[in-house]
């Protein structure tokens, strides 16, 4: 079942938009194994909107076209569609209906217009905007074109709700997904830690997503039933949390700062940090989040080594024999933090994120974190060569999830 | 003179990447008023691709095309282009002694592959990758076809180096431009208060572009010679500093932290900050950049009262009869730190960036910005109502601002 998908907007061949909805459809359709050959973006001429249309309809089975529905003499992609298939447009009693529910006494014969879909085509509800959605299918149901509203708000659900189930339905395939959180890894990293799991070929199939706040790891298992899945599923779950284990930290896509304020609002915990390399970037991925304040004393960002003597009380001497970036320092910078805050637990980072900065013994990309709880203090070094930036992250990342670990661990 | 993108790359079918090079090539064609009537995404398949490139080459004047001019054997681009221009491939020399510098004894068949081009085009230089971009005219030069590498860090500049000018020519039509990086206004808040200068058929013509760390407005105007242009380009330039001038901080696409790290560079100045609603983002904004550390003590992201009290001596009876939102609270902030750090200058941001801690009298957005320099104390108040983290980032670049402007203030 061949698919391709239509952008209508002049918006999107003017460069003032981007054109984040045809990758949204491409991901989702990939996801259930089905190929898809073309993207074509065109405005809103009548001539090359229905030359797109013409095409598509030929050379596809399903053709899924976003935009173009609204109310103004600019909108024809329901009207092009129903032309390229042979169609009359007809009202559609129930969307009427809904239509003057939202506008009341304000309808105009523009609004009107958009309870017009083609004959025997099946409305699709729009939640959350005025223009209907359309599902077309030839007498043969061998085809179909489908049209959905142009803003990602609008599309997104009615996609999700409506077409999805649709394709699976009509691709006679059944996906069951689970999904991994991971920190510490970079998408490449990961890519070749579990290089064997990913053939596109095989059942289940696995995909990396870079988010900002780490990578988000999909495995999916085309199976009859649930039990048949999770069988498929378990096994690269195991295999996963062997390679990589150390890293996950949530099985659904949430933030690693999230999952740590959740677990101390849980354990009503309070968190301090002091950050060198990181440089305020654990305070800003903490406080990102509401309710941060709650479990959050502060981060003392100690970047000179002034700062880490007299805000931390570091000792010169430390600084002197041992450098700003060492296990005596950051076991030092965590202890001042503790004293100074009395939080329940503090984490103290510093590090070399280049580019400047190393040297042979002690290369851009080496840190170290330093956790203190409960009157132990644990240090771990971690070396990441890699951009200033994304060493920063990377070890936000690392001294959050070494948090994380660290209260989990207390539990056992 | 029409003009149509097409986009190679399997990648952006199966939706791991989004179609970022569409949207910068489709901007940048319409601020030199180019009609670009198609964008089409194709994945590797020769058969498929072919087909795009002739449909593309017979309806438009120009065909730019991005990816598939790796050295692997899925890259047909350039192969594609040439075998529908009816041109043989042939070894550009200059390309090939440049590969020779970049592999010296670790080439591969697979990258000699890259020095060819179709016959008779020209060699595009890449600074960022091993693949040339290409450009072929047909032989009465009214036609071409333009194919570009498909990272952006290669395509963008080889782009604006090379195809921008020679668009430009082509269309015998000259742009000159002036930019302003503006910080304290969001997109739509720009265009309203600019509302009337933004015409698309007035001359010059403005656009906006959101970028993570504030708004690049261009100002383009098409003109015979540069000082036609100048005049132009003066009179918005005018309206625009009248307006919205308390906001713009460069008159180039550079970052407010780093024209902030330039000036306490240039001036050999220490600043330190002490951030509660900001929560570690000026810290960041600022470390982020290398060679913070010769300019930056520390961020004291005191988020609790507690912390305010006993890192930046903040009194209690302040907090509790103005509260940590408070113009007295900000004050006492900005003096505590100045004399912990002993910097040149220091920043003390508190605010309320909710989505909860709004009350009637002290609403969501509020926020105080204070500045200890020279002796003096600076507090501002703004308030800002939005989404928590936009509030953070917004909050960030006003006292960043502050900062920059009071350091300028002072040269007066």
């Amino acid at each position: 079942m061949n698919c391709e998908i239509i952008c209508v907007g002049t918006e999107i061949l003017l460069g003032d938009i981007i054109n984040t909805n045809s990758q949204y459809i491409s991901k989702s359709l990939s996801e259930i194994g089905l190929n898809l050959l073309y993207h074509t973006t065109t405005g809103d001429n009548p001539k090359r909107l229905k030359a797109a249309f013409e095409e598509a309809y030929e050379r596809s089975d399903i053709v899924i076209a976003t935009g173009g529905l609204g109310p103004t003499q600019d909108d024809l992609t329901k009207e092009t569609a129903a032309e390229v298939m042979g169609l009359e447009m007809e009202v559609n009693e129930e969307w009427m209906k809904n239509l003057e529910i939202i506008f009341k006494d304000r309808m105009t014969p523009n609004n009107l217009k958009q309870a017009d879909i083609p004959k025997g085509a099946k409305m699709l509800y729009n939640q959350n905007g005025t223009a209907p959605g359309v599902l077309i299918e030839n007498e043969e149901k061998t085809k179909a074109i489908i049209l959905l509203p142009g803003p990602p708000r609008e599309m997104i659900p009615m996609f999700d709700e409506c077409v999805m189930p649709y394709l699976m339905k009509k691709s006679g395939k059944t996906f069951y997904s689970r999904y991994y959180k991971i920190t510490n890894y970079g998408e490449s990293a990961l890519e070749h830690v579990l290089l064997d799991l990913f053939d596109k070929q095989s059942n289940p199939t696995i995909a990396t997503y870079a988010k900002e706040n780490g990578i988000l790891l999909r495995v999916t298992a085309n199976a009859d039933n649930k039990e048949d899945a999770d069988v498929l599923l378990q096994k690269y779950e195991d295999i996963i949390y062997q390679r990589v284990g150390d890293g996950i930290f949530a099985t659904e896509d949430i933030s690693l700062s999230q999952v740590v304020l959740n677990l101390l609002e849980e354990k009503g915990m309070m968190l301090a940090a002091a950050e060198s390399c990181t440089g305020g970037n654990i305070a800003a991925a903490i406080t990102e989040l509401p309710g941060s304040s709650k479990v959050f004393y502060g981060s003392m960002v100690t970047y000179s080594n002034e700062a880490k003597m007299k805000v931390l009380g570091v000792k010169k001497e430390t600084l002197d024999q041992f450098g700003a970036v060492s296990e005596e320092t950051a076991r030092e910078m965590v202890q001042g933090l503790a004293k100074l805050s009395d939080a329940d637990i503090s984490v103290a980072v510093t590090g070399i994120s280049g580019p400047e900065g190393g040297s042979e013994k002690k290369p851009v990309g080496l840190c170290y974190v330093a956790v203190s709880y409960q009157d132990k203090v644990f240090c771990e070094k971690v070396t990441y060569p890699t951009r200033r930036r994304s060493h920063q992250l990377r070890m936000t990342g690392y001294a959050l999830n070494m948090v994380r670990q660290i209260i989990l661990e207390d539990d056992k």
